[in-house]
This record gives structure tokens, C-alpha cells and sequence, in this order.
């Protein structure tokens, strides 16, 4: 590839279709796609035909498919019959947008200082649309590129619920990919960031029930038992008090880091920002004031959360002496490579066995954690483009959170590597008030997606 | 005093009463005096009307008085101005009545194998209406007996919350009592029982807040403390994992058990009836199966009860993924002599601290334990009063319940020992479905209350 030649026409196409870009994300924002709230259900549905209408003005054939829950979408261009097919993964469903720190209405867009405000705007509309422009730019150039399928969906905010029985029905649609594509991460600071991993996470209730009805404190307390009593001293053997899962059994079927992850680990380490994971999280007090102890947990730890109870009292300001006698503890476990839901669950039931022979564990759902591995050669497609688009060496990173999508591709297609390549920054506003997405970022994005998408037009792995 | 002749006084009487009183019962059950319930305020001024009507025509002064809640009451009877004045204690509100076993409207009080059925019979109107009778046995028969002074209230299935108010307000309208005479208990078994210890309560919120938003449990978890995993760790240090109170500040504050009480605590244990204990809880699981460590655990021991919690999920069947911020736990604890409960919320607010100093435990009202000396010469009174009346020689008990007026009368009245009297049986259903009280045992209740009041007539203690 003649990079020189191939950046000049970047720019031009850049220069030509940047107004283009600017104006279709405008609109995909205005439409407040927020997959948990039911009144804006017609919402996901319009996000797909608007989305129907760009892509097949660039040669796409598209179609958007019913699920049990939010719609999905399939779009596909033919690029050569002999070329390996690559998925690309986005969503075009939003979290809600209430919080009172917005200074714009979150769904009228606004373009302001180069950067367009709007809930969604960065995640993850803007990143998708730099795709379909990468892939624009790359057919009017007649560039080589891979066979692609566009897979968007409608429920990720929400934990993509139907995904698996959505690839399940409709997975015949879809040629075995050579690889996924997956731009919905962040950059590390300023550093251009690769995911290689992200954790899975498995729902769980634990219930204690050791009598039939409420008892008088004062008549029964003391000797018969309280079941949220008990409950706390079981879970708090599976967790300690600086934070980290103690269930030896689980412990010992997580994976240990490779070599090339333990660098990984320590590159990030250095350009790691404390002042801005404080910032993030609005300093929230810590179990942890070393950066690579940080990234280990976030990374390549799992958790043990308690979230709640049922059972129990919870009314504001109110404490009726009542024993209660059957409770349920909320539990998220944040899985790492090793970890497999069901697993999880049944080793987690046999050591709270141990402790209380009737606590039962109730499986709520799980995802597998996603890893794909260093060495691969998609990944190092992928740091070329991003040395090339963003400009800058990037770092491999893990991620403490799950793309409830992920799991289920890899499922279903073991073989395909995925690959994530972040566009937004860690300022863009995740998840929060006065959300953007900048227009440098979009056409660096651009960039970086077109020379990968290029880079391994006839890559098979 | 002849026996023989008050005796047959006595049976005269009640032949010519106990219509009387069945009919004055009937009317006092069928006034739903529910004080938990909004909708039932007026009814603690009707009852207390309808208790003023009946004392009256027995020669008391009576008036009702408010409180800053329900309504409370003094009935007053002078006997002779040389004999010292006794206060006697009852509550005329009930507990709510919505259990699906009713067999009979609880507040259609009905006369069945020779017990009145309804809610509030035997707690605490039946017994309230035979001490009435009993003093006016011994009015009519001119028979000697101190100077009386009733003591109504209508929350105390409400934990009296404004019984230390009135008391303040109205202490002035009440003589310096040389005892105070109870019947709010229960026997043991079938043997009467004299309760010289009721345990005290104490609410508590056990706060702990580590951030100022809720925060995203794969970006943060494992790092970003999680208040209810720590709450959970310092609260099961609080209690073992077989009920006990472990706080060692607290701990170390509890009276020992004198060698009497060692005594009276063998001899319960012998007539205790765990299969009754098991049939009361409905089978609810145990930490013992002893019956003395059951007793122990029940009258002597402090309790650590957690009820449930607030800014946690409890949402039945949803299980979000993000971290809590600021979490409360909702916790009682029942005290035993030796536990003060100022005292005791600053210990434990030490000993949390020690494990978080981010601990925040928050007093949410308390009252003291109740203790009357068991070589009190009163509680000699008693027991022989209870072996005339009913029969049979009366066991000394503890109650791991509380009243809360008491503490409240030993604050005002210190040197006045309290004598809990009980009518009641076991298988009444005190605050269960068919409560009932037998003619019977309100016969034998006159008969013991006649006895004991006429035997302290002159009794300064």
C-alpha cells in the first residue's frame, strides 16, 4: 500500500464528505434510542431505518430483523467472492440522558467547539458512522477491502438480551467471518487503545430461608435464626473487606496473565490516570491506590458484588423489630478468562453450602468473558492502523466491563478474533451529562478503520 | 385475712360478675383499637370512653389525656389517705388483625367453649377488665387495699413512643407509687409466671457512604469500594454465625445472673416446652436446641438483629449491575441489664469504627431493660397471690419482649417495683389469629389480682 497516496485521498474524502458525516450523526442522535425505556420503543426501529437509508446509499444491502426484544439489523456488501467476510459490530441504542448536568437538550444535537453534544453521540453512533464512511471510502477509491457484514443492535445498553437468540435464528444470514470488528471502547488518556479483553459477567440470587413467617424479635431474637444475619456472614466469606473474590475454587481456575499480557500491563500502568478514574468515578473511595494493582482488578480480577436483598426492609426512615425469614441477596460477579458462568455457579453454591446447607443459588445469567489473544495477527493489523490513523502507537488494553454481544459471537463463531478498536476518548462522556463526539476523532477514526479494513482484505487469519 | 371466707366472697362475686364481665369484654374487643393503623385513630378514644364508663360506675375518677399521639387515661381510686398509692398498667389498643385464620371477624367478638374470641382479648383487654373487677371485689366487700391509680395507654403495640411524655407531662396527676402491678404477660406453660426482667430495645441505622454516585460495576468494581460489601463485612463482626452479640465493649457490660436467677432459670428450663417454642415460630430454624441456653439466649442475652437495608436494590427479580454509593443498615438490638442504650450506641459506634472509621451509626431511639429484684418482698406477694389464685406455685420468668411504658415508669419511679402478673396462656394467640382469652383464666386472674392487692394494702415496701 502506498500510504502517502492512500493518506492524500483519505484527506480529500475526509474534506469532501466531513459536512456529510456532521449532518447524518446530527440526525442519528436526534433520535433518543434508549432501548431501557418502553416509551421509546418505536425509537429503535426508526435508529435502523435511518441507519437502512446511509448504508445502502453506500452500496450496502440491508435489512432490519425482529427479535424477541429490540430489532437487530444485517447490512452486507459484496466486495470480491474470493475475499474472507468480516463482521462489524456496533449499537445504535442509547443510555438514558437525565441527569441535570446537561447543558443542550441530550437529543437535539448541537455541533459546538468541533465536537457534536448529544446522548449517544460517542456511544456508540459516532464511532459506527466513521465505519461506514472508512467503508465508503475504501469502495469510491476501489480499494481492496474484505467482504463485510454490518450487525447492529438495539439492546446493548441493556445487556444485549436476545443477542444469542438472535445469531441463533438469523446466524444463516451471516457468512463465518474471518474476524469481528467492534468499535465501542475508549482510548487509554491519550493513547489509541486496542481491547483484548473484557471481563463476563454472571447474575446470581442467594437466597436463606429458615422459617415460615416474621417472628417478634423480643420472643424468638437470639434463638431463632435471622436469616439476613446469616446471609451477611456467608457473603462476606466470599469477599474481603479490601474487595477481592475469596472462593478458592474459583480462584484457582482463573487464568494467569502471559508474559506479553504482564507487559501489556505494565505499558498502561505508566500513562495510567488516577485523577481521572477518581474523576470518572466522582472520587469515590478506593480498595486500591496502586495503578497496575488498579488495572489488575479492573482487568483480570473477578468480583463478588452485593447489590441488595429482598426480604427484607427497605423503607426510608422505618425499623420494625420483625425477624424476617426468607431473604435473597443481589449478587453481579465480573467474570475473567477462566471463568465460566455455569461453573461460577455451581462452585459458588458448593462453598456456600459448606457454610449454611440451604442457601441456594439462583442463576439470573451469565456471559463468558471475551479474550482474544495478543499474538494474533488481526491485532497487529489493528496497531498499525492505529499508528497510522490515530497517529500514535497504541496500547492493548483488558476492560472491566462486558459488550453483552461479544460472548455470544464468540459462541457462535469461535474461530473469528475480535478485534476493538476504541475511537472515543475517556472526556467524550461515557454514560454521562453532555455526552460528544469529536469531529477530529471521527475522521482519525475514519482513518484508522480504513487503513485496518484494507490491511486485511484478503486476511484470513 | 380469712382465706376460707374470701374465698367464698370471691365465688359469690364472680358468679354475680361474670356475665357482667363477659358482656364489658365483648363491647372492649368488638372496638378495633388497631393503634398501628391510621384509620383506627378515633377507636383509642373509644375504647378509653368506653374504659371510663365502666370504672366510673365503679367509683373511680377517670379522664382521658393527650398525648402528642394516642390518647393515654388516669382512673383514680382513693381507699383510705393513710395507705400508700399503687399505680396498675394495661395498653387498650391491639394489634392489627389481617391474618387469613381468623375463623370470626377478630373484632366480632365472639363467646365459644368458654372464651371470648377476638383481637385484643387476652392482649390486654381481658386482663386490663379483670383487675377492674378484682378491685371492685374488694370495694364491695370493703376488703382493705392500697390506693389505686390506673394507667391506660393506647400505643404500646406501637412501643409507646409518647409514654415518656405523658409520663413527664402528666407525672404530676399520678401519686408516688410504692409498686406498680402489670398484666401484659404470658404464662409458662401451664405454670403462672411472674416476669421480674424484660429486655430493653435499641434501633440503630448503621450508615456507610465510600462515593456520591452510583458507579459502573466492570469499569470500577474490584477497585471502587463497594459500602455494602464492606457494611456486610463489619456487621457480620457484630454477631456470630450462631446469633450471639460479639461486640467485646458490650459484652463485658452484661450483669451476671445471680445465684437465685441461676435458679429460677434451672427450674423454667425444666417445664420449657421446645416443642411449643417450635409450634409458636412455626418451625423456624434454631442456633440452640437447649432449653436453658434457649432461656439464656431469650431473657439474658443482648441481640444484633439486621432487618434489611436502605440504598441498596430491592426491586423482586431485577438485579442491576451498578454499585451502590451510601447504604444503611436497619438493626435492632433487645438489651439485657447492664446495657444502657446510650451506652451502648456509643460503644458500638467504637467498635465499628476500629473496623471503618467511615462507619456511621446513627441512634434511632432506645429503651433501657426492665429488672425488679427477685427477693423483692412484693414479688413474695405476688407469688403467693398466684398460688391462691390460680392455684399453683408461679414460676419467675425473664421476657426477651419489651413494654414500652416500663422503662419509662422505672425512670419516674424508680423506687417503685414493677410486678408483671400474667393472665395469658401460651395458647391464647397473643398477636396471632383466634387470640382468646377463657373465662377461666380471667376468674382466676380476679381471684389472684384480689389477693395480691389486698395482701399489699399496707405495704410500703
Amino acid at each position: 500500500m502506498d500510504l502517502t497516496a492512500f493518506h492524500q485521498a483519505l484527506d480529500t474524502y475526509l474534506r469532501q464528505q466531513m459536512p456529510n458525516y456532521t449532518l447524518q450523526l446530527m440526525e442519528l442522535v436526534s433520535i433518543p434510542s434508549i432501548s431501557s425505556s418502553p416509551a421509546h420503543g418505536r425509537d429503535m426501529t426508526r435508529i435502523l431505518e435511518n441507519m437502512r437509508d446511509i448504508v445502502t446509499r453506500y452500496g450496502f444491502r440491508a435489512r432490519i430483523v425482529r427479535t424477541p426484544g429490540h430489532p437487530a439489523f444485517i447490512a452486507t456488501l459484496e466486495t470480491a467472492a474470493d475475499r474472507p467476510w468480516v463482521v462489524i459490530y456496533n449499537h445504535m441504542d442509547v443510555q438514558p440522558a437525565q441527569e441535570p448536568q446537561w447543558n443542550t437538550d441530550p437529543f437535539i444535537p448541537v455541533l459546538k467547539n468541533e465536537a457534536i453534544y448529544g446522548r449517544g453521540s460517542t456511544d456508540d453512533k459516532g464511532p459506527a458512522l466513521a465505519i461506514i464512511h472508512a467503508i465508503n471510502f475504501l469502495r469510491t477509491q476501489n480499494l481492496p477491502m474484505p467482504n463485510i457484514q454490518i450487525v447492529y443492535e438495539t439492546e446493548e445498553e441493556i445487556g444485549s438480551p436476545h443477542f444469542g437468540a438472535f445469531l441463533d435464528e438469523h446466524g444463516d444470514a451471516l457468512q463465518a467471518p474471518a474476524s469481528i470488528l467492534v468499535s465501542d471502547t475508549i482510548f487509554e488518556g491519550d493513547h489509541p487503545a486496542i481491547t483484548y479483553q473484557l471481563r463476563g459477567m454472571q447474575r446470581l440470587e442467594i437466597e436463606l430461608k429458615t422459617g415460615s413467617k416474621d417472628l417478634h424479635s423480643g420472643l424468638f431474637g437470639g434463638v431463632a435464626r435471622n436469616p439476613l444475619n446469616d446471609l451477611l456472614h456467608a457473603l462476606s466469606r466470599c469477599v474481603s473487606d479490601d474487595g477481592q473474590l475469596t472462593v478458592p475454587s474459583l480462584l484457582e481456575d482463573v487464568w494467569p496473565l502471559s508474559p506479553e499480557e504482564q507487559q501489556e500491563l505494565d505499558k498502561v500502568a505508566e500513562i495510567f490516570s488516577l485523577s481521572k478514574f477518581d474523576q470518572d468515578s466522582e472520587q469515590a473511595a478506593r480498595y486500591s491506590d496502586d495503578s497496575r494493582d488498579i488495572l489488575m482488578r479492573t482487568w483480570h480480577r473477578p468480583t463478588f458484588e452485593v447489590h441488595g436483598f429482598e426480604g427484607i426492609q427497605s423503607t426510608p426512615g422505618m425499623i420494625k423489630s420483625a425477624l424476617p425469614y426468607q431473604v435473597k441477596a443481589k449478587v453481579t460477579m465480573r467474570l475473567v478468562p477462566g471463568l465460566e458462568p455455569a461453573n461460577v455457579v455451581h462452585k459458588l453454591q458448593a462453598f456456600l453450602r459448606q457454610i449454611d446447607p440451604g442457601i441456594q443459588v439462583i442463576d439470573r445469567g451469565g456471559s463468558r468473558p471475551v479474550v482474544t489473544a495478543l499474538d494474533n495477527p488481526f491485532m497487529e493489523k489493528a496497531r498499525e492502523a492505529c499508528t497510522f490513523g490515530f497517529e500514535r502507537e497504541p496500547v492493548f488494553v483488558g476492560s472491566g466491563g462486558s459488550i453483552g454481544a461479544l460472548p455470544e459471537f464468540q459462541r457462535v463463531f469461535p474461530q473469528a478474533p475480535i478485534v476493538l478498536i476504541a475511537q472515543s476518548l475517556m472526556s467524550d462522556g461515557y454514560h454521562a451529562p453532555n455526552e460528544h463526539f469529536r469531529l477530529e476523532q471521527a475522521r482519525r477514526g475514519i482513518k484508522t478503520i480504513a487503513h485496518y479494513l484494507t490491511s486485511i482484505a484478503d486476511f484470513r487469519g
